[in-house]
């Protein structure tokens, strides 16, 4: 049953240029369906939450330029469940602002704050492990963060080293320390090491715990937004937000409150992660046929190919011949085709389209 | 000064299934801008021809599912001026009926038989050869057909053999032979005999002399259209081609006419032809960079690509990374990536959604 001390912060703005071209600057990752599934990524989100927190609690952070496409992908939500941001900044102005908005709303809040564009595959378990959190943050001063049990040593990752006492079987455990995207040697010690997971970029704090957090890390951010408590859920909360948020530091939850927080806790969890950063990591999450070919709409057709992930809009069709260990990605109006083992040249891709056009293929 | 003697058909029946997916039955070949040069190979076909005969002696053989498309490519055509095949035959039923119908118009005509879907470079040289072959069909009693200079030992062409007389320095020669085609081994002793010329499928000939030719060759089809003698350029010529056209032969205009003819001249030419019949020999008239990539748009960029011919609508765009000897075609609904060296399989591709669907994209 979904608790009215909870709520649920999403973050929506982002672009995710790694999933070029079928994510744009008008149309970043998560407002796409990614995977075919019939549901944008912020869509799948929100309808994760539903039995953790009432609809009215749900908020999403996102850029203005992206408020209609929130309000398309959720009609549930009201204009002020919709926080707009006037530039892009990182993610600890983003967190602080949605903590000071609902801290006028209720001073019991359990927050949950989850990025938009991630999968999860069994939302059953995710439920279970989220209640676990809240538990543990209304019961101690920890902020928690879930933890994903690495099946890889994957350096595009960060990782939680958390404290592995004996005898202690519960799922929530103390952390030691953050280590950001390691190098591969390192990735493989955290491995065989056993007490490393990655960190999901899903937090669950009390109020109480943020609040406390953000005014001993990030005090200057704490009073910018504590000097807002009588604007937020008024008439006066954009202008009040379009006026000061540009002041914030442009720095990240992770290492602005999360590393220097004095009690973390994580909870151990396995129930089908990824974060979709790249085409490599969804391809780890699509089917594939016995050549290795991935195709998640069913509309591909190989021949002598061998490890392709081709994706094109349900109302396209493509044939494959002679193509082996490629990403091919159509969309209306553009195509991509790459090698696996070269895609982080996508962000030179984009850089290139934004440098010397076409402009509107960016 | 165009000749108001001087006829054209334009042949425009076939769908080019070698062009998939640019070319579907619901959009044959002929109607595509396969080059990028701003205008259909129909189009092109037509304006070549303006210098040759008026607007009015220009006819259009097609099927009847292409009636509108000739008359949107070709406005200047009244509807009388597109002759509808009401089910494919081959090109003797379609030359026929041109045939017939203008010998209700002009007793005295001379009449270019020309192909809708192949490329010619040089119009001036082509305008030249096509009067020296008028000349010759009206001197003499012979069936001129055009013949190119061989430029590699193609079996993909018919060749054509002719007498080769010492001191003998004009362009009409006396043919001895053709031959489908050949093997390889037959095509490069065609090339170094020097004497053998590609068959181009562009025939001039009188109307007195190609009607002899009918009656000689294939009486059954003289008899069928000369039947209709009263019927063409009236009302009823539609319903009497819907009742008749059926019943001729399905028979090529080479192997029912050209082969057996009695005198037929070849005029050499060498006026940059292609018949675009597959992506191959469309590269070949491609400008290409330096690494080999064709890019007749300029919509595509490339990145460690090598020897590839990229196709994309004009309002696309494509990155092309890693990829190297393959055609990429690119269109609003579908993508086709093949290997240069198995082009051929597209004839395969094609079938398979003919028999496996989906069907809104053969």
């Amino acid at each position: 049953m979904a608790d009215k001390n909870n709520y649920c912060v999403i973050m929506a703005g982002g672009i995710g240029s790694r999933f070029w071209p079928m994510s744009r600057t008008s149309m970043p990752k998560q407002f796409l369906d990614i995977l075919g599934t019939g549901k944008s990524l912020i869509r799948q989100t929100f309808e994760r939450f539903s039995d953790i927190c009432p609809v009215e609690n749900v908020f999403v952070v996102t850029n203005k330029a992206y408020k209609d496409l929130v309000l398309e992908h959720i009609p549930e939500l009201s204009e002020s469940q919709v926080l707009l941001e006037p530039m892009m900044r990182n993610t600890a102005p983003c967190i602080a602002y949605a903590t000071y908005k609902i801290a006028g709303l209720n001073p019991e809040a359990n927050i949950v704050v989850a990025p938009s564009d991630h999968l999860i595959l069994d939302v059953a378990q995710f439920n279970e492990i989220i209640n676990l959190a809240i538990k543990e943050t209304n019961e101690t001063d920890a902020l928690v963060t879930l933890g994903i049990k690495p099946s890889r040593p994957d350096t595009g990752y960060g990782y939680i080293c958390f404290e592995d006492k004996k005898a202690d079987d519960t799922r929530v455990k103390n952390v030691l320390q953050f280590t950001e995207k390691p190098a591969l040697d390192k990735a493989k010690e955290f491995l065989s090491a056993g007490n490393y997971y990655w960190n999901s970029g899903i937090f669950i704090w009390s109020l109480r715990n943020i609040k406390r957090n953000f005014e001993e890390h990030l005090p200057d951010m704490a009073e910018l937004f504590a000097a807002g408590a009588d604007k937020f859920n008024s008439p006066e909360e954009q202008a009040f937000i379009d006026e000061r948020f540009g002041d914030c530091d442009n720095i990240s939850i992770d290492y602005g409150i999360m590393e220097p927080a004095k009690q973390v806790s994580v909870v151990l969890s396995d129930f089908g992660w990824s974060d979709l950063g790249t085409y490599g990591s969804l391809a780890t999450h699509l089917e594939a046929d016995a050549d290795g070919n991935s195709n998640p709409r069913e509309n591909v057709r190989y021949y002598e190919a061998k490890n392709n992930v081709v994706i094109a809009p349900e109302d396209h069709f493509a044939v494959i011949q002679g193509l082996e260990g490629h990403i091919v990605v159509q969309t209306e109006k553009a195509l991509l085709i790459c090698r696996k083992d070269d895609e982080q040249m996508i962000k030179t891709f984009v850089n290139d389209l934004k440098n010397h056009g076409p402009k509107e293929q960016v």
